[in-house]
């Protein structure tokens, strides 16, 4: 990075000119870059070109990848809607190295700790970097200092942004399909492999040159229903096994238990109601974690009470909203990812259980997306600061351990909360400073702790509505000063000048950067 | 056209080498053409310039155009979900007339006799020209010479390719939808207007660079299916009717009574049978003619006998194909338009009854599609020539009176069937050219007529297994000749030298045009 110029962004943080050789657009703040110019167009294709029978099997996915003209430089992507289970971004780059190609880029929608098989890649040259969430094992080795280009972290709506917009030229997509037919057309809800549904991939079925559908359930034509067109698909292949189901998606999902955690969750609800949020006809988005679901028990308490519903429901869904929706408590579960098999049954069989994409929900360079249209989102955090600018990705040893996912596109909804323990660890999660900022404080509106409820001091009408409601209120310093007082104040992690990743906003400007850590 | 070199092309038409000052390829035979370049690429937006909460309500269409910049020179698009019921477009261009905006190009998926209010704009130069379907009165005045610029004719297909190539660059769409969201989700199976499916509008809304949703049936969001995305919408309008219904969709369908008509179908479901095709997992596509309607009954009785069942059924659908559905006769429809309450009804609550769209289904050049997976195809056609060239735009009279609707796209199917009357009001079906050429001879295989079965010659295959089938086999010079000693040859119109409309290929290549009709 010695040959960069560093510039201060809208958040006060130096990110590099350049990053990767090409140029950085520093975050201006929330609403402020205009984009110009057109989105990425794509070579016209002619069916002439194609098989008049539809059927664009080929033997293998060497073979697929061959066809698609794999070679050095390129960029491929592969999804994560099978999470630790998935078993084709391995054999991507197996096929890759066998084949002696080098310096890719590596374009996940996500990466897992069962990708850690890509370190000798990333090692070897075959991978020059991953343009994707680093967690886990990939993220410590990235950490280290030890990827060749430069990580680039993108939100789930930052990542459809990206290409949609042309900023990332997708090669090769190779999209995996728990069914598909030998013409293209795939979804995720029929088979061993049955994920819910195949959103990440759309992006890449739309704008890459080349889209190859893996499956290991093939089916006759049509198949129904198609989440990816295929005719954006060049060609399908058949494989033996396309992932570890009690991998992809888990049979049970749990509450927390922790008291801690259900008396955070239960304040959450409480906040939500005495703010009047909690309305016949409201919305909300809750992850998949044990507090987040706590809380979307004590809303539909809090719903039943009332003889009220909610319009919709934002998922990562599993077996309790799709209980909620069962109940009637609500209209619709507007889905981008299911995470137990009780997501996935609703989402094949209940019309009312509806498939989302980046490009419905999150992607920011669109007429508008639905995030910005929900009433409350619960996010979670590895740290929050004085200013309320919030951090996802690293942790205060400074260590990259986890994906955005949609996390900075669900900021824009109407009333954005994080339900957060005071500390974890005994490391405060409350900071003069975060270590890489993700989302701008502007957008992060409540921070609710088990020992007290901060609101953003800009939300006044937040602030206004709730203050005679006996909620435990408190600010965001006094909260930070109890939990140092608890803990005492964390020393430093040993952070290098090497940038090893930046973290884009939705808008594809940099917000942040990470850097690399120095091992003890 | 003085100034237009003429060029003959690969059907051995003369076409001029720009139209509307824009330049003509020249039809160069079936998959001849490469498409060069890139898809169209619109301008990047941005959630900042769209509400937050997703309201995009504004107070009227006059204002919606307003807003979306209307001038003169532009071109605006229209879909004929509600076919003869249609009450947007008039609107449209009476609210261009009221604004002073001239010369604007009218880019409808088809024109109905509804839309003959429009002739005064044609008059007035509020429109130059229509690119699209121009059915009836709007045809007569075509033909006749009156329209100021060159009418330009594309099929489903075609209209999706050139809007997706950049052909045609949409200014503003207007979309009417049975039912909507403020933020521009929309569907065809909810409300009064109810139509079945949005897709012939499906390009615009992608492509076009402002899109205006209008609606008598707005629904809180989310607007659920949504068939047209909100995210690709500017602006949403609440009209209190938007269309007629009875004039939509029918609530009868009849199968024809005529002996003759029954004999072609009954002769042409034999064909299918005797030649192989009715097979278990075969697939067939049918119109919502009487004659159509009555092979798709022979077809089934042919499929019960057996014991076998059809893989998909390609619609326009209507209570027969439904009945099948219901039945067990076939897995799935794939539904381009419900021509019935009974198809809306199905669309709406049978998942195996599944909308497509031009893009789906049509498209040429998208990486293949569905018409040419299709077994066989039933097609009419005004003219056949004896080389098995066809024409579906003009009568013998010379009169442009019909759009090309999915007619060229259908011709890909593995096997093309014209069952045809030999002659209609005295005058023959088959000639030795045709007024106009609207799908080339090599893609059409069989004409059954009441006094016997053509088949193209190319097709040595299907003639091989028919040979022996009992069918009253004859040759389309045969036909040609019984029908004009029952009629005579009927005199040639006279027909005068302007161009009036250019008949599109699927690939965007021009395969014929329409001279203007001299009156007597």
């Amino acid at each position: 990075m010695s040959n960069n110029n560093m510039m201060k962004n809208a958040v006060g943080r130096l990110v590099p000119d350049q990053i990767n050789g090409e140029k950085v657009i520093p975050f201006k703040g929330v609403g402020k870059h205009v984009p110009e110019g057109r989105k990425y167009a794509p070579p016209i294709p002619t069916c002439a070109d194609y098989p008049d029978d539809g059927n664009k099997l080929v033997s293998n996915l060497k073979e697929a990848l061959v066809k698609a003209g794999l070679k050095d430089g390129m960029t491929i992507s592969t999804h994560h809607h099978f999470r630790n289970g998935d078993l084709i971004a391995n054999q991507v780059f197996d096929t890759a190295k066998e084949l002696g190609v080098k310096n890719l880029r590596w374009f996940p929608s996500a990466s897992f700790p069962c990708h850690e098989h890509l370190i000798q890649y990333l090692e070897d040259g075959t991978i020059n970097r991953i343009e994707g969430s680093m967690n886990g094992p990939l993220g410590r080795f990235t950490s280290e200092g030890n990827m060749k280009g430069v990580g680039v972290l993108r939100s789930h709506g930052g990542r459809y942004q990206a290409v949609q917009d042309g900023e990332v030229h997708i090669d090769i997509a190779v999209i995996a399909a728990p069914a598909a037919d030998a013409f293209g057309n795939a979804n995720g809800v029929h088979g061993d492999a049955a994920c819910g549904l195949l959103g990440f991939a759309l992006a890449d079925s739309q704008y890459a040159d080349k889209v190859i559908m893996a499956t290991d359930n093939l089916v006759p034509f049509p198949c129904i229903p198609w989440q990816i067109h295929g005719n954006y698909v060049d060609y399908t292949v058949k494989v033996d096994k396309i992932g570890i189901s009690e991998k992809i998606v888990s049979g049970t999902t749990r509450i927390t238990k922790s008291p801690d955690r259900l008396l955070i969750a239960e304040m959450t609800a409480k906040f939500c109601d005495k703010a009047g949020i909690v309305k016949d006809g409201f919305s909300f988005q809750a992850g998949a974690g044990g507090t987040s679901l706590a809380i979307g028990n004590f809303l539909a308490d809090i719903m039943r009470n009332k003889g009220i519903k909610a319009r919709f429901l934002r998922g990562g869904s599993n077996k309790y909203p799709v209980q909620m929706l069962e109940e009637g408590l609500v209209d619709y579960i507007l889905d981008g990812q299911t995470f137990d098999l009780e997501g996935v049954r609703s989402m094949r069989d209940n019309p009312n259980h509806v498939n989302t994409s980046p490009f419905t929900s999150y992607n920011y360079h669109g007429k508008g997306n639905f995030a910005s249209m929900v009433d409350v989102v619960f996010l979670g955090a590895t740290e929050v600061d004085v200013n309320f600018n919030a951090n996802v990705v690293t942790h205060s040893d400074g260590y990259l351990l986890h994906g955005i996912g949609g996390w900075q596109n669900c900021l824009f909804s109407k009333c954005t909360i994080l339900p957060l323990p005071l500390f974890r660890d005994r490391i405060p999660v409350i900071k003069d400073e975060v270590t890489t900022i993700c989302g701008p404080g502007e957008l992060i509106d409540v921070i609710v702790t088990e020992r007290g409820i901060a609101i953003n001091p800009r939300r006044t009408d937040l602030i206004e509505k709730v203050k005679d409601s006996g909620l435990p209120l408190t600010t965001i310093e006094e909260l930070k000063t109890e939990a140092e007082q608890i803990c005492g104040v964390p020393a430093k992690p040993k952070i290098g000048d090497k940038v090893i990743a930046a973290i884009k906003w939705v808008d594809g400007t940099v917000i942040d950067v990470v850097r690399n850590i120095i091992k003890e």
